[in-house]
């Protein structure tokens, strides 16, 4: 960490400086320049309230830190690409995540039309609200276990495996036993006791970066589930909130490289949510693959207006099937290859 | 609603819309200009799904709502300012709630100093954390039930309700046990199972806005918890997230008019999690009372560099008492007292 | 345009809009819900001042478009892709722009050098500052003229056209007499005098979407070059301000599927500007090829630590060739030939 | 500065680190740490460059500045409050500017209704826009230099020095010739042709922060100004983009104390064009006043409805006059007087 003392600051508050550094395990360099002295304070930077107890002592203006506050998320710690296995289904490494079906589980008969056409399309992981965040206390709110029921058995009809929100830390129980992968949604990103608790489940987990979140912070939420035991972590791009408001979110496109230059993590993208137009959902998928996402997830359902859940935003199986083949190319383009 | 149909929709397009709207209860009344034909649709427009209904229709290009999304929170639905009760701490309607104290509890010697200081200054609500949300899983995350019974016992020594954060819906019971105002966490405004809980709790609740969240948002997110049953709900403007990089978030202000406009609840402004930095938090205090806002919400810690949690964002006892005067002298200008 | 009256208002206020409507030869029709009236204005919304003043009529709560607010831009007005033609260079309709150079003219053997090498990778129009927008007045403020001369020499010399930034309407006809395209940086996309100029040059022009501008705001920039008489322009994406801190702006990837449904006009991305960071450019590029775009425009210097501006987010020519292979295996599975 | 070099640079690359460090005249101190090894580089880090050229030179992980890259607009160097003076108007240093006018100069009658009446209510100076940067080439683009005349002769009727905005190079004589003040709006805070021109004039300017501008920017623009000899620069605070919606910008109030902290120049605020409604433009006067501005600009207009531009966002005289009222209330609470 580096410590940046104003330009008046006194002998005194230098010296409780130097003092408090060395009681946390810090040693001090010091380098005095024309305007500012600085400090290097040589350390572990991740030793809890370090930066803030840094932050407020007399005297300092700015306190840098030189290391990342994430360590088990981070591709130092791990070398290689993590791949999670969901099922018989492989994410990362080269390996792509394609990940369709309705926002929401809404009854058995349209599910299993919608799992048949995006299994022939191509997927390989089928999902399904059955606790549904919604804005409005007055929306439909999901199935809750009905639809986990529907859920899992329209995905082992068709041998995909399943993967569904949970939203509250009572729920994971009841989810863990019907699903193969839960998924926590975006405005859960920074809910940490559920965090804490899905990181002791056994079932690996999609995190969605919540709206506000920048990269660092998405990447220290995979931290809380990691450090609790969890491994199998795939997180999730999925727009954060901008001013354009001709899209429902802003894609943060160079999210993908960007985290994969910091984690060994894999980083699917969803371009659902992310712009919330069918029309441009195609194209937002191609070019996830084309910069290196482990994946796409995309909201499918055969007949969006009867859908009770978001069904502005899904693509029409027919659609899904077209984008596929598109999708192929492209993921041959940069050398994947579909499975 | 409003509903404007594509230049070259088609004459069964047009027919199947019209079919929907009255299956749905709505009666549509056409207007054809030069463009653009455009269907009102007179009826509900909270009727779950309508909204996302008509935006899935072929031939709809966009569908523009008339009435707002909330209804209980609303300032048509309760004309009159709503005046909430925290013990012997009234807020709204002319009341200053002045909420003072430390990030998180630390110690019963602590706390009981800040306490006392802030009680002296003038503060009408203690605050305290309990169950920290922290960024980081290596940070200080609380001390649980032994800080709120710390809470407890300070608050009552002094004669100051107490307000602290609930994070989780398996917390809400222990909490109610010892605090007199349950608070929801920037991070957990949309955390929906939470604020349906809170919504059955029988005690008011802070609910502060989260960091991506429109005034809309937050007023959806009040809906939740009235429309579960709890009628005391202040809301807490906390600054959201935005490019500028020299303070934490930015503080919304022009939030304490917009929202007085439209909804009854009272609502209060946060400097110290809005700006992060202790220089900026008087005159923002200030500003907020000048606003028209119901109170003010400071950390105040007697030595920052100790504390376990933001101490770089705490005011000192002696600063926030030297605020609490100008307070005094902002809050007569704009016809308020301080009780 | 759509007038939504407030719950409250009197039949005067109601009479005086119906007049206003009609003076300015607009055809209401009215419709009376439960919660609120509508009164549909049949008529053209882009007269001037319309919205305004519907917005400031007593008795309206609130006003809502129809129509676009561009017209010459729109897909409505011109169905076929635009193609611009920058010398022998053809872009749009299929055809790929690959634009790269250095941020800032510097000198002919530097330019020269790095002329020859992405030229040799595959890229058919060349850039160079001769003009520089810094934001701080202490920088290197660009060659000026000499630039000029130095860009079209080299230009000439590699058999490549040359695109350079217009800062003011001063430098107008200079740049003329150099350059083969005249770039509008994102800082002066609503320098509407600039607009105006530009719009009546004979050149082709690069508007570049400014760090705030939404995508209606450029494509009314846009308006401005093309209702002056300048058919010939081209867009870019170059990224917009943000929260995310890790990278210099927002690539808004969904701005380019985006644009096209809604406009003619070329559309490419400058991944260079956008992330900041050499380690993203590539996926970007590649994504942005994936996306539809019409071309990418990156910056590449052969000592970027000797470079006067913007070193830090240049390619290394051999990473720019290594690039372009890539690029051309993505551009070949959207359908697309590199020429 | 400080260096942050890669965990794995090589000796070579350190080498050749502080080989450049000293050839541009910085001297090192190095601090090797478990992590990371970092390079503190003593010397003048506005030296044009040196920060970019830090950033590429291989090895280099990151790269802090910890000096301000503003000199002149500092606090530190000028410790003083400046009081800039517009006619018989003082604006800082305790002295309020009480801006007040119509958007655009539309008539010697309208203008002359209205600033008798703000003078009356207390305004000392008179804005009117007769360049007018408006989004669409097909609205009212302002009277030119007929406004200008309208302008200077209404202000000298009403003893009101005047203040109007310049848009391009080529108008700077023009309107140094009618105005007293010369505005730079937000749209071309960058525009930095035209902030180095008006360094050259003799006339005071009022600087309005652009839309996607950090405090630093602001700061930076105007460093502009009065490196080019121009000491007179009055900034202004206009709300930024954001996510929220229900608002034309986001007005960001904190940016009041945090420029005071590092500048001496004096800052305003303009609640119209922030928040563009006219409920919530007093009340953001008001908080203004509280938070520390030197003044506030305030749109009037006698009848909106008929404004040629931007009539949704202005008050009524009558409004207006109610406003400075409270205004002088909220100013004596924080120790200023309206002259």
């Amino acid at each position: 960490m580096i410590l940046v003392l104003r330009p008046g600051h006194t002998q005194e508050q230098f010296d409780h400086l130097l003092e408090r550094l060395q009681e946390m395990g810090f040693t001090p360099h010091v380098s005095r320049g024309q305007h500012r002295t600085i400090v290097g304070a040589i350390g572990d930077e991740n030793l809890p309230q370090a930066e803030e107890v840094f932050n407020c002592l007399p005297g300092v203006e700015q306190v840098l830190r030189i290391q990342k506050p994430f360590k088990l998320a981070s591709r130092e710690f791990h070398r290689a690409d993590t791949v999670v296995e969901v099922g018989t289904t492989k994410i990362g490494g080269g390996r792509l995540a394609l990940i369709a079906g309705p926002c929401a589980v809404e009854s058995f008969e349209i599910l299993d039309e919608i799992a048949g056409k995006v299994k022939a399309a191509g997927a390989n992981l089928l999902r399904g609200g059955a606790f549904k965040p919604r804005t409005s206390p007055y929306s439909f709110q999901g199935l809750g276990e009905k639809g986990l029921k529907i859920l899992r058995d329209v995905g082992t009809k068709h041998g995909l495996p399943v993967v569904t929100e949970v939203m509250d830390t009572r729920q994971i129980d009841l989810v863990c036993q019907y699903a193969d992968m839960l998924q926590i949604g975006a405005r859960n990103m920074q809910n940490f006791d559920l965090l804490k608790e899905i990181g002791q489940a056994k079932k690996p987990v999609l995190l969605k970066r919540g709206m506000s979140a920048t990269v660092k912070d998405l990447l220290m939420s995979a931290e809380y589930i990691l450090a609790a035991g969890n491994k199998n972590v795939v997180l999730c791009e999925r727009g954060v909130r901008s001013f354009e408001d001709s899209t429902r979110n802003m894609l943060d496109m160079a999210s993908v490289p960007n985290i994969k230059g910091q984690s060994h993590l894999p980083i699917i993208v969803d371009p659902s949510h992310a712009t919330g137009r069918p029309d441009l959902i195609p194209s937002m998928a191609l070019a996830a693959v084309a910069a290196g996402a482990d994946g796409v997830h995309v909201e499918v359902h055969s007949c969006p207006e009867k859908a009770l859940s978001d069904g502005p935003q899904a693509l029409l199986p027919h659609q899904y099937a077209e984008l596929m083949k598109s999708l192929c190319s492209v993921a041959a383009a940069v050398g994947k290859a579909l499975s």
